[in-house]
C-alpha cells in the first residue's frame, strides 16, 4: 500500500472548440454539465479525487474562469484554487501545485487529473491510483494508459518497453540518468506497473492500428502520478527556470507577497506541455512507469464521443429518450422538449424552444441562444474548422 | 381566341401541416415567400393571373386570414377579397366566386388556381389557360392537368380518355347526360384539350407506377376553369342547395344586407371539395376536359419538395448558397447567417442566430423563436404525424 500522503491535482483548461456551442471560450467544456448526472465535468472530477485525498485537492485554473470554478466547488470544503493569470499549457501549472505540495511536505505524492475527461468504472480507476502511487514513491514518474479499444488517431499513444526489458529508476535520483537503469532491481515496478518506452503523438489511421497489433501501445490521457519533489527536481535539471519559478511562486504563497510575485514570476515560466517537458526525456531516460487500464475513459473531446457517452450510459434523469414511435432513439441533454419521428440524434436543448425531429440517423443538434449547431457525428472532428472561422467572419463573440 | 371575359379565382385556405414550423395556423403557406423572391406565394399567384384578367381577381380565404391577405395584395388595385366565416372545403368558396361573376356576366369565365403552388415556365401556363378557357367556352368543365414526370404517391391523377374515345359536350346544357356525348360533333375539343375518363385520389406507390406506363394520367394540379354559369347550373343538379346558398349570398353582395345573408347562409353550405362535389360526377357524365400541361408545376407540399424547388431554381437574391469550403451545396432562406462544411442542406432562417452545419446530407432546417426542426428530406411527408401530436403534448400554441 501507498505511504505518501496524495494529493489530487486537477488542471481546468483547455477550450474544447469541438463541442462548441455548447463550450465556448467563457463557458468551457469542464464547467458543463455533458452527462445529464446534475454536475459539471469539474464536479465530477472532483467527486471522484477528493476521497482519494489526504491533503485538499488543488484546482489551476485560468484567471478568467477562477469565479466560475470558485462557485461551482463551493460546496467542497478545503478544496484549494489557483488562478493562473495567463494560459502557460499545463507544466507550469502542474508545477506549481507541485511546488505548493511540496512545500507542505516533501515526500507527497501528487495526482494530475483533466477536469474534463470521463471515467466508467470508478473502482478500476481507485486500484490503478493506487498502483500508481506505490510506484512513484519509488521515484518514477508513473501514468495512467488507456487500453486502446480502436485505432483512435485523436489521442496520443504510450508505448511499453518490450517484455524483458529492465527499466530505469532513480528514487530520490536527481537528474536522469540512463546508467540508473543498473539500480533498477532496487526499485522492481509492483505487479500492474510497466516500464515505458516512449510516447508517440497522434499517428495517421495505419500507423495506429500498427500500434494496436503489437499490444503494446496504450491511449495518452494524460493523467500523471509523481513525487512533488520528483517532478520539480526533473523539471529542474530539464527547464531549471521553470522549476525555479514555481517554487518561487509557492513559497510566497499565504504571504503578503503572494500577488506581487505570482503577477511577477509567472509570465516568464517557459510554456509547455508536461508530455514535452518531462514524460519525452524522462521516459527516454526509462524513467516513467504506466499503469495499463481499462476503467472506461473518455476525453469526450467531439460530439460523435458525447453522443456515444449518451447512448453507452444507462440514462440518468434528466438525459431522456424522447416520445419516439418511430423505433428510434433520441437522446437529450438540457431543458429541452423534443419529439421525434424515426430519429437517432442526440440533442443539447439550451433553450426552451420545442424541437422536432424527423428521420435523422447519427445527428447532434445543439440549441442555443445566439448559435445553433446541427452536426452528423461522423464528421464531428470537422466542427474546428468552422469555429476557427468565426473570427475571420466577423462573429467572434461567439467563439 | 377565348372570347368570354374571365376572371381569375384564388381559394387561398389550407393548413400546410407539413411545411411546420415555417407554416402555422396563423401564418399558412400561402402567406410564405417560400422562394427567396421577395414575395409570398399568394402574390406570386396574383401576379401571375392579374394580366390574364378581363375582371378584378377573387381571393377567397378564411375570415383569420382576411387582414393579412388584405395587406399582402394592397398594392393590386381592383382584387376583390372575400372572407369566409368559416371554413367549408373549396367547393362553396369556388361557387361563391362563380356566383359573384356570374352576377356581373353571365357568360364570364372562371379560372379557379390554389394560393399557394409554384409555376415554372409563366408562358406554357398562359397558354394552357388560353386553351382551358376556348374548351370551357364550350361548356366544359376544364382542368389543366400536369404530366407526370415520376410515379408520385402524393397526387390524385385524372385518366383521360382512350384515344378514340368520344367526349360528351353540353355547351348551355344543363344536369348532364351520358348521351349528351351524341352531340360531341358540334363541340369538338380544341387541339391539345382532351377528354377525362376520370379522377383518382392519390394511389399507393405500385398503382401510380402502372399510371405512367399507360400515357393516359395526369397530376391533378386543382385547377379548374369554367363558366361560371356552367359551374352553377351544373351544382344546381348535384347539390341544389349549395347553389342556392352561394347565388343568395352573391345577390346581396354590396348591399346593406352582405353581412347578414352572409352570416345566415354560410354555416349552412356543403362542406366538400370541387373534385368531389364536380368534378368526378361530371368526368363520369363526359362534360369534364383536360389540357396535359408541362410547365413545371410544384404544390410545393413539404419540405422535400422546397428543397428540390431551391435548387433547381437559379438562386435569387435572398437565397444564397452559403460559404462551404467542403464543397457543399446549402441554400439558405430568410435572414439567417449561416456557415457550413461538407453539407448539402437547406435552411430557413426565421432568428438572428448563426447556423452551423457540418456534413449534412439532404437535411432541412427550420429555425423559428419558438420551435426548432430538423428533418431528413427524405422522410419529409412523416412530419404531419409529428405535427398531428403536438396538441396532445399540449403544444398546441405551436401548431
Amino acid at each position: 500500500m501507498p505511504q505518501a500522503p496524495f494529493v489530487p491535482v486537477i488542471p481546468a483548461g483547455g477550450a474544447g472548440t469541438r463541442l462548441w456551442p455548447l463550450s465556448r471560450r467563457a463557458r468551457p467544456k469542464f464547467l458543463l454539465d455533458l452527462t445529464g448526472e446534475g454536475r459539471s465535468l469539474l464536479q465530477g472530477t472532483l467527486a471522484r479525487l477528493a476521497p482519494l485525498a489526504d491533503r485538499p485537492p488543488i484546482v489551476v485554473t485560468g484567471a478568467a474562469h477562477e469565479a466560475a470554478v470558485r462557485e461551482q466547488l463551493a460546496s467542497h470544503s478545503g478544496v484549494r484554487v489557483v488562478g493562473e493569470p495567463s494560459p502557460r499549457d499545463s507544466m507550469p501549472a502542474i508545477a506549481l501545485a507541485a511546488a505548493l505540495v511540496e512545500r507542505e511536505d516533501p515526500t507527497a505524492v501528487i495526482g494530475s487529473f483533466a477536469a474534463d475527461h470521463l471515467i466508467g468504472d470508478q473502482a478500476a480507476f481507485r486500484e490503478a491510483v493506487r498502483l500508481a502511487r506505490e510506484a512513484a514513491e519509488l521515484g518514477y514518474l508513473v501514468t495512467l494508459g488507456i487500453t486502446p479499444t480502436h485505432p483512435a488517431t485523436g489521442f496520443g499513444y504510450i508505448e511499453q518497453s518490450a517484455e524483458e526489458e529492465s527499466p530505469g529508476a532513480g528514487a530520490g535520483a536527481g537528474a536522469a540518468d540512463a546508467g540508473a537503469a543498473a539500480d533498477a532491481g532496487a526499485h522492481a515496478l509492483p505487479r500492474g506497473v510497466r516500464p515505458v518506452a516512449r510516447f508517440v503523438e497522434k499517428p495517421e489511421r495505419e500507423r495506429a492500428e500498427r500500434f494496436l497489433t503489437t499490444g503494446r501501445f496504450l491511449w495518452n490521457a494524460g493523467m500523471f502520478v509523481v513525487r512533488a519533489s520528483v517532478l520539480l527536481d526533473e523539471l529542474a535539471a530539464q527547464i531549471p527556470p521553470l522549476a525555479r519559478g514555481a517554487r518561487e511562486i509557492a513559497a510566497a504563497h499565504g504571504t503578503p507577497e503572494q500577488a506581487e510575485v505570482l503577477e511577477r514570476v509567472w509570465p516568464h515560466l517557459t510554456a509547455i506541455a508536461i508530455d514535452h517537458a518531462l514524460a519525452e526525456p524522462l521516459a527516454a531516460a526509462g524513467r516513467v512507469a504506466v499503469v495499463p487500464s481499462s476503467f472506461g475513459w473518455d476525453d469526450v473531446g467531439d460530439f460523435a464521443a458525447l453522443a456515444r457517452q449518451l447512448r453507452e450510459r444507462p440514462a440518468p434523469a434528466g438525459v431522456e429518450g424522447s416520445e419516439d414511435r418511430g423505433g428510434g432513439d433520441v437522446r437529450v441533454l438540457g431543458s429541452a422538449a423534443v419529439d421525434a419521428v424515426s430519429s437517432r440524434a442526440t440533442v443539447y436543448g439550451a433553450t426552451d424552444r420545442h424541437i422536432a425531429l424527423v428521420g435523422l440517423d447519427g445527428i447532434s443538434i445543439v440549441d442555443t441562444e445566439d448559435a445553433l449547431l446541427v452536426l452528423a457525428d461522423e464528421q464531428a472532428q470537422d466542427l474546428s474548422a468552422l469555429v476557427a472561422r468565426l473570427e475571420r467572419r466577423g462573429l467572434g463573440h461567439l467563439r
